[in-house]
């Protein structure tokens, strides 16, 4: 999918992902904090439960998606190996499904820790961390041969899609840390929004080509870079904050209910970290 | 050992160790989790033992009989310096026998070990990472002056050792956590199944030979690791769900044992993890 | 800004804020130990915010007068793309304004986290190191087609740069482990002193002009750097010392108060780490 | 000092450090385990403080006495920079005298540490790290321009540097963890040994030239470092285990003391990693 299209695709869908945990973890780390204030109701621990099975669903609903596309939409239509030219059909539309596959297993996986109990719940970040990993490894040597700034954004773009990984197998330590959960987030949303910006630099919808062997262009993109991190940061702190502060003046609305009412809300687990 | 067998034998050593270390670790942890149902009996901490013991001395067994498959069968013979002619005798058999070496030391560590107690339980890890990143040194700089895509199958090889090796050094730190021990199987199993496959590309038995300096082989091998590590992550995943059903439904066709008599037994150290 | 002040004024600030941050890292640690003696009168909590408080914002001020330096003084106007002459304009002054950039708004994360509690305390050192990863990641990217030495005082520079945001990363998970504090003032002052020695080496503003090519002169400079490490460790180690030595000697003059009156003290937090 | 003795000298020093540690750490955690059997006689907390000191005064004296050495027999003698011919005299003495100069920081730290109490105990495992960092990074930067077999022989000893730095960075936050004990003893036999190795192949005493350029012989040398790996493991294993025996057999000859006169010892802190 070497098009325009083909990278705002995948960039917008990293947006929304970023944004959606960003609100999701928000609101379960205030809920928690905010207890004593009789959160529980606005996030109880079976309504997280359910949040996670929609997301999952949606996770592995769109990967589906993205791999009949790949395959379908002008792909290899599920053939492998051209035996007549004997060349490889389309392998770059079956690295995109490889990588689609990987999140959808990290999906699936996701499903199976918060319907059963059969593994622990901190399976979810592993996948997800093998998932971004897989991504990062096959774009890593997706590039062999190309122009200088070609390959400067995609390395760039391996910044956020490692750090990703690594942040999410952090996680599988420190599970529930807010601080580990907002990183992995905004490293989410640079991921997605430095997807657009390769479209815009590789092609151009409208307006002149980019030089791609101009050294002052390489210069001025690293920077760019750093401009959309600063981006995702503020999106991240001002989705929280807003959450946060939605969240506290609707606990101070409604007056706490009946201390012997609360008592065996307090028993249950305060959040999933510590089912672990 | 430069042919299709030299890489299909160890690559089945490993699956296998992968395999059972996956059998192994999901008993345990299934063992474990579900103490309350009585499943000690299924496996008290004297059969751990009698296990740990039996698998490394298959290791020793393996590691002892590949250092004299490689040295006798066609190797060096313990020659290491042909003085006539000024050059070292089958370097490659020597580091096989070296690598080999290490995998027998990780052996006979985890022996000593499990039956005496001079020695921090942890130390069968570290031995066993220790051994695991010889590999991938060795493997490291054997590759000099060789085609690209033998190169580069090779270098993919080092993702699965090092990956391997890193894992067992963390398990050290974090003993008996369930994730970190299939993750390390999962890598020993993609290690197994990606031996397989350089001997099917780089000794094809039967069928057209590859084309080692051919771009698109390179690109096609890659998307070819990231599926044998799907493959191992569902085998990983088939065999932990076997061995947690087997285990739950023995579980419940034998009703649990007076409590009286269960008192003693939970006395005893929950799992090996608890006496580090 | 490639001239001797350009370098030096970077240089004195983070020499400025490596002895500022080991004074005050210092003054906490020995006040928290000595508690018994009653040193809470030294550095009480409400002192250590507002300490905090002034830090953040000399911090954030600095940061916009360096961003208005870079785009006013000789710099580009915030005018980035010459769309007559078809190049971006100062592309350098950009980057070190973002550079600054970053360091304000890891100043301002401090200040929200000192005054309010909306965040976990450890934002600040997340936001810290997110800031020296940008600064390293933005020089990374600065030296293509430089000469040897060029190239490598700034490598060099690089070392202290990610080391300071590594450890900074540290503290996220370790807050208030004085030696991880006490390895981030001294990388901070190596990094400052060989800002320092970067502009005598390749603007040197009496004497002769350094010889760029010539190999020993690198490995002179190499040798130069651990000799700056060396002096910031010294350095460091100093301010500790003598913190520690008046801190004692103030709190042996001045005898301790009534236990009944010390109770109370004794019951707020022991210092910011625990509320965390 | 590029000659047999330049190389066999360090390398006699890291083997006797290697051993020696391997005998301090190994008593220790045997004498901790032993406890209960009266342990406390042979290793009691006031020698293990006095065998600190000797061992700090020894590294501190012998840095000392190698700084003048590099200098003095056949060195600059202090002199940095030849004006008169322009150049640097003699780096690569001054390079030897700078690590030199690191490890005896380290020893004067370590006897600071352990004979006030302004420091935590964990600052002479940072600095020691520090120390073993700075001779590899110098040591990195030293080999530019050589042959490949010189290059590769030092970049072999980088290895065992490094992760002899990597160990001691991790025992800052794992102190008297004997895995990590035993590990940095290892790593820093192997690369005392390898320097005797170094000075075998780049200046062989007796015998023929080594050709520095045939890449049979850098696989021969890597195979051979593997080979010093196992043999440091086993000479740390045999010190580890003789020790433990020596220790055992004493204990169980002299009967243990009265109970109530053992209760007062009990009461002193286990080791010193309790105090940090």
């Amino acid at each position: 999918m070497g098009s325009f299209k083909g990278h705002a695709l995948p960039g917008s869908f990293f947006l929304v992902a970023g944004l959606w945990w960003t609100g999701k973890h928000s609101l379960w780390h205030v809920t928690r904090r905010n207890k004593n204030l009789g959160s529980g109701r606005v996030a109880s621990r079976a309504s997280q439960r359910r949040l996670e099975l929609i997301e999952s669903s949606i996770v592995v609903f769109f990967s589906f998606v993205g791999i009949l596309a790949e395959q379908f939409a002008d792909g290899p239509r599920l053939q492998l190996y051209n035996a007549a030219e004997k060349h490889w059909e389309d392998v770059m539309n079956w690295q995109h499904s490889t990588m689609y596959l990987f999140f959808g297993l990290a999906g699936i996986v996701s499903l199976i820790v918060h319907t059963t109990d059969v593994a622990p719940l901190a399976l979810d970040r592993l996948m997800l961390a093998v998932a971004f990993f897989n991504e990062g490894f096959l774009f890593l040597y997706h590039l062999h041969g190309r122009t200088m700034l070609d390959v400067h954004v995609h390395q760039l773009l391996l910044y956020a899609v490692f750090g990703s990984a690594a942040v999410a197998f952090l996680e599988v330590f420190h599970r529930g840390n807010i601080l580990m959960e907002m990183l992995r987030c905004t490293l989410t949303m640079l991921q997605g929004s430095w997807f657009w910006q390769i479209g815009f630099v590789l092609y151009p919808p409208h307006g002149p080509e980019w030089d791609l062997k101009d050294h002052n262009n390489m210069m001025f993109i690293t920077m760019c870079y750093s401009w959309h991190l600063a981006f995702a940061l503020l999106a991240v702190s001002m989705v929280y904050c807003t959450v946060s502060c939605v969240v506290r003046s609707r606990l101070k609305r409604t007056p706490p209910m009946e201390m012997g009412l609360l008592k065996p809300r307090e028993r249950e687990p305060e959040s999933e970290d510590e089912i672990l």
